[in-house]
């Protein structure tokens, strides 16, 4: 029987395609750096953005920023897998950076909101889709709040986006809690999703 | 919208139950046990038979050995999960270990040939399938020739077997391979494997 031999010549681990995603202010620009920091040798796509850079975040690191002109003409030339306008300011997924990191054998981790999840799921339903949760709304307002980035009304609107995010729940394969004061737990459980997925059968194709 | 309150209170890790199977010499025993010496929290069923224990193994540790009227005894009163003959030997999964270790909301592993595996998944399909698989046939007919515990015709027929189980790999979520002098590699992976599927959603629901 030639063809168990050939099979078991085929398995073991293969690099994947992680998105994460979930509401506004759960802390996915954080774990994502605590990830980046540790340095696992995923690659964690950087966003390109519309929006004012914050204190403490770097260009092409924490995303690229780009004015609305440079932004539109990416729009145009097919270059994001997936972009969108959040609260008045535009977010996009680079492809090239997807494609490279998938032609290299790399694991690939791109952040993404929910809607984009969804987006992205219906180009590559063999990716992995990870929600990144709040252990209640109550801490979501106070990690909004405690960010000072948002007026009142954005804050309230952000909220109530994430209660309707809820509702998408179904379009992910895990949803991981991030417990206040437990970054390194969220980390870890993403960490494991990696490892484990990469084991996964039948194995997936990544493709864009 | 409460709803969204009461959807975010039910997430978090919740215990599973992990059914290790593949071939009959790739290394089910060596990988349990390697997990048992780490101390990992979870409940590794230990399973019964009456086949003859072997040097270095303990009763009760090992296996749960049996002369074949207590065997046939727990047969007739539905003590066990899944039993089977195998090679004129009789094993069988303890279904008390596994209630005990639902019940206490430890994680649970049973191990199982891969027709015992295929008769759990009726019994429970939100268990965690995963096929341990050797690097070659080469490989595992070494390993069985290592452990010089069968004649040659018994050799034959379970490289024979272990050729007809790679037919039922489509049962299984993971196919880890457990690559020669990397046992610790396949370890690593089913520990990825059981944290991350806590984590799964939806959340399995476990019972017998």
């Amino acid at each position: 029987m030639p063809d168990a031999d050939r099979v078991l010549k085929q398995l073991g681990p293969q690099p994947l395609m992680m998105v994460l995603s979930g509401p506004s202010g759960v802390g996915k620009d954080a774990v994502l750096s605590r990830i980046r920091e540790l340095g696992y040798p995923q690659h964690i796509v950087v966003t390109a953005t519309t929006r004012a850079m914050r204190p403490m975040e770097t260009n092409g690191v924490d995303y690229i920023f780009l004015d609305q002109d440079a932004f539109d003409k990416k729009v145009t030339d097919h270059e994001f897998l997936e972009w969108a306008e959040v609260y008045g300011n535009f977010y996009g997924v680079p492809k090239d950076q997807v494609r490279e990191a998938i032609a290299s054998g790399q694991d690939v981790i791109i952040k993404a909101d929910v809607q984009g999840a969804a987006t992205i799921k219906k180009l590559n339903p063999h990716g992995v889709f990870v929600f990144l949760a709040p252990p209640s709304f109550d801490e979501l307002e106070q990690r909004l709040r405690i960010r000072k980035t948002e007026a009142q009304i954005d804050l309230d609107r952000r909220l109530e986006t994430a209660r309707d995010e809820m509702q998408q729940l179904p379009l992910f394969d895990y949803v991981v809690v991030n417990a206040d004061g437990a970054l390194d737990d969220a980390v870890a459980a993403l960490e494991s999703i990696i490892q484990a997925e990469r084991w996964r059968f039948p194995r997936r194709t990544l493709s864009l």
